[in-house]
C-alpha cells in the first residue's frame, strides 16, 4: 500500500521539489533505502550518505537544500526529524488494520473497573477494582493495572507492564521485616507511554504520580511515592528508588539508578549508567561511571584506585615537605 | 470507613494520651496530613513536621512525649515506625473488600500441582505440574511458578514474578553453545515477598533456595542454584549469577550485581549500584560506585582515571628520586 | 527412573571404566552426589572433591584418569563439560512427561500467525498477526510476539519474554516528545534461547535481529535496530541500546550496558556491570567498574577520585618545578 508525495505533503506540510505524483512504497534510512522509499536527513554528519541514497525523496531541513537538489526530490522542512516522526504516524494510519476490540475477550476486568469506551484493552491484560482507563488509552497484551490506579488518555501501555504492585516497604523487627501495607495507588497523566516489562509501585500511603508526556522505555521500576515531572524520558533498565521527585524534561540513561528521598530539579539529566546519589538542584548533564578499558588497564588502574586516596596524601607530603634530591 | 483510636490501641498497643472516641479517616504522613488522620514521627529529625502536622494523632517514641504533647493527641510506643507497619496491616485488614477466590477461573493450573485450600491464585497465573503453594501464600495476577518449585506459606507473590526458568547454563563447544538441561528446581521459605517481573530461576542439578522471611523487590533476577539465607533483603534491579551463596539477615541496595559462586556470609550490607566480584567474609557495608558528578568534572576525572596506575608510578619515582629544584 | 551407564555410553559415546549395568539415579555435582549418582570433573582445581565424592560414577579427561581410578567407576571424554551438558539433555528426554500440546488452549493466537506444527506454545501466550513460530521451537507460558516479528527453528522462549513492543523511538518538539511509530519487526534466527521476562524491541523502519544460536539470559532489554551476531550469549540484566551491532561469538557480563550505534566486533567479551560507550574493534576483553572496598574506604577513595584530574596537574607541577626541600 503505497502513499503519493502529494498525500503526504498535504497530511504534513513541508516544500516539495519534484514529483507529487511519485508514490512512495516504504520508509528507509538513507543507507538502505530503495527507488521506491522516502527517506531523511536529520544531521549534515549524514550527508555523504545523502548524496549516495537510492531514495525516492528525502526529507532535509533548508541548510541543505541545494545538496538535497543535486540528488533528485527532496521535501524541505524545518525539523526533518520531527517530520519523519510525523510521517511515521500517518504511515501506521494509512496502513492501519482494523482497530482491536475494545476489551479483549481474555483481558480480566473487575467489573468495578472504569474503561473509557475508546480504550482498548489487549489480551490477558488484568485491569482490577476501582482502576480506571482513561480514552484512546491502549493497554497491550498482558498488562497489569492494580486496585484503584488511574491511567489518563492517550496513553499507551506495552507487554508485561505492572502498574500499581506493592511499593518495598519495611520496617524492621528483631531480625525479620514487618510488612507496612500499600495503602496509596499510582497516578498516571495524559500521553505517557510505558516500556515492556516496566514496573510502577503504588505507594505506602499517598500515590506514586506520573506526569502528562513522561516517556518510560522497557524493564524500568519505579519505586513507591515516586514523583515523575512532565515530559521527562528515561531509558531502559532505569530504577528509580521510593519517593524521589524528578523535574519535568528530565532524560535519564538506561541502567541508571536514582536513590530514594532524592529531589532532581527540571531540566536535569543523567546520563547511561550513573548512580544518583544526591539531589541534584541545578539543571544540566551529570554522570558517574566507570570508563571501559581493555581488561588489563582496567585491572591495574583499579587496583591503583583502592589507593587513591593515599596516594594523595603522599603527593601533599611531597608538596610540603620536598624530597630528597638523588646524589649523582 | 473509620477506625477509632480505641480500636487501635487495643489491637496494638501503645499508650494513647488523647480521646479514645476519636474517628481516623486515613493514616497520612505529617507534612499533608488532614484533622481527621493518624499520623507518625520515625525519627527526631523529623520533629519539625511534627509541631506543624494537623494530624488527629500522631505515633511517637517515649522520647517526643513532651513535643507531641504540645500538638495534641498522641500515641507512645517504643519503635513507631513498627507500630505504624503494623497500623498498616490492621487498616488494610479493616478494609478489607471481600477475598479473592481461591483460584481465580484464567489461571492455568495442572492437575498435579499442589495448592493449599487457604492459598489464592490470581488471574492469569500459570502454575505447573508438581509445584506446591503453600498455605495463606497469594499469587497476584500474572505469575508462573514452574514444574516441581515450591512455595512455602503466607509468601506474597507479585505480578509477573517468573519462579522457575530454566537457568542460563552452556557448555561451549567449536564455538556455539550447547545448553545443560536444568533438571533442579526452585525452593522458597515462608513469609518470602518476590516483587513484580522478578524472575528466580531453577537449579542446574540441585535446587535455587530463598529461606524464611526473604523480601526481594521488582525485576531481579535470581541465578540457578543460588541461595539466599533468611530475612535477607534486595531492592529494586538487583542481579544475583549462578550459585552464590548469600547469608541471612543481609541487605542488597538497588541495581547491585553479585558475580557468581560467591559467599556473603551473615549480616553483610552492599550498597546500591555496586558490583560484588570477590567473596564476602567479615560483616559490614561495602561500595563500589563511581561518585556522580556534572558531566564535564567527569570527563576530566574519568579520562584522568585511565592513567591512574601510571600516576602512581610516577609518583613513586618522585619519592625515591626526587626532583629538580627550579633555579629562580 | 534410572539409566544403566552402558545405556549413557551408548547415546554419548566416552570410554567407561566401570560396570556398564551399574544403574544411575540421578545427576549430581561431585560435593553433594550420592552413591547412586553420577557427576563430572569439569576442571582439574576441583581434584579433591573427586577423592571425596561418593558418586557412583565420574566424567573425566584422560588427564584425570588415574586419579579417577583411584575412587572408583569413571567415564572418560575429552570435554567432561560437554558431556555433562549432553547427559542432562538424555537425561531430560529419557525422564520426558508427555509433551505438551501443540498450543494451550488458554494462549491467544492470531489467525493470520504462522505456527509450524511442530512447535509448541505454552499457557497464556500471545502471538499476534503476521508472527511466526519455526519448527520445534517452544514458548513456555505468558510470552508475547507481537505482530510480523519472526522466531527460527528449535528456540525457546521463557515465561514473560516480550518480543516485538515498540523500540523507544521519539523526536523532541517544544519540550514535548513525539512518537516515533516502530514499523520494524523483529527477526529471531534459529537455536536462540530468551530467558524470562527479557525484551526484544521491535525496529524503527528496518527489523531488529537476533542471529542463530545467540543465548540470552532473564530481564535483558535489546534496543530497535539491533543487531546480535551468531552464538553470541548475554547473562542477566544486561541492555543493548538501539542500534548497537554487536558480533558473532561475544559475550557480555550480567548488568552491562551497551550504549546506542556502537560496534562490536565478533570475539568481544564484555565484563559484568561494564558500560560500553565506544565502538570495540578489537577482541579481546573489556571491563570498567568501580572496585567494590569496604564503605569507608570506598568513602576516601571516591571522595579523591573527584579531585584526581587536579591531582595530576600537581603531580605535573612537581616533575616540572621540583619542591623545596624542607629544611632540617
Amino acid at each position: 500500500m503505497a502513499l503519493r508525495l502529494a498525500a503526504i505533503i498535504e497530511a504534513l506540510g513541508g516544500e516539495l521539489q519534484g514529483d507529487p505524483e511519485c508514490s512512495i512504497a516504504r520508509l528507509a534510512p538513507l543507507q538502505t533505502a530503495s527507488a521506491d522509499a522516502l527517506s531523511f536527513l536529520s544531521h549534515p554528519k549524514y550527508r555523504k550518505e545523502l548524496a549516495a541514497s537510492r531514495a525516492a525523496c528525502v526529507i532535509v531541513s533548508p541548510a541543505m537544500r541545494e545538496e538535497a537538489a543535486q540528488r533528485g526530490a527532496f521535501i524541505v522542512t524545518p525539523d526533518p526529524y520531527l517530520y519523519f516522526a510525523r510521517l511515521t504516524q500517518l504511515w501506521k494510519r494509512a496502513h492501519a488494520r482494523p482497530a482491536l476490540e475494545h476489551v479483549h475477550p481474555s483481558a480480566v476486568i473487575d467489573p468495578q473497573a472504569h474503561i473509557d469506551p475508546t480504550a482498548r484493552i489487549g489480551a490477558l491484560c488484568v485491569v482490577e477494582r476501582g482502576a480506571r482507563i482513561g480514552a484512546d488509552t491502549v493497554l497491550k497484551s498482558r498488562v497489569t493495572v492494580s486496585e484503584d490506579c488511574t491511567i489518563g488518555a492517550r496513553c499507551l501501555l506495552h507487554p508485561g507492564v505492572v502498574i500499581g504492585a506493592d511499593g518495598f516497604g519495611l520496617a524492621p523487627h528483631e531480625g525479620t521485616w514487618v510488612k507496612i501495607e500499600q495503602l496509596g495507588a499510582v497516578r498516571i497523566g495524559d500521553d505517557v507511554e510505558i516500556g515492556a516489562n516496566t514496573c510502577i509501585d503504588r505507594g505506602a500511603l499517598e500515590d506514586t504520580v506520573i506526569e502528562d508526556g513522561v516517556k518510560l522505555d522497557n524493564l524500568i521500576q519505579i519505586g513507591h511515592n515516586v514523583h515523575v515531572g512532565k515530559h521527562t524520558a528515561m531509558a531502559g533498565c532505569v530504577g528509580v528508588a521510593g519517593s524521589a521527585v524528578i523535574g519535568a524534561h528530565c532524560t535519564v540513561g538506561g541502567g541508571a539508578i536514582v536513590l530514594g528521598h532524592l529531589k532532581l530539579v527540571d531540566h536535569v539529566h543523567i546520563s547511561a549508567a550513573t548512580v544518583v546519589t544526591r539531589s541534584i538542584l541545578k539543571p544540566g548533564q551529570y554522570t558517574g561511571m566507570f570508563p571501559i578499558d581493555d581488561n588489563a588497564s582496567w585491572e591495574k588502574n583499579a587496583a591503583t584506585l583502592k589507593q587513591l586516596h593515599s596516594l594523595r596524601e603522599r603527593l601533599k607530603t611531597l608538596e610540603k615537605e620536598g624530597v630528597p634530591k638523588k646524589t649523582p
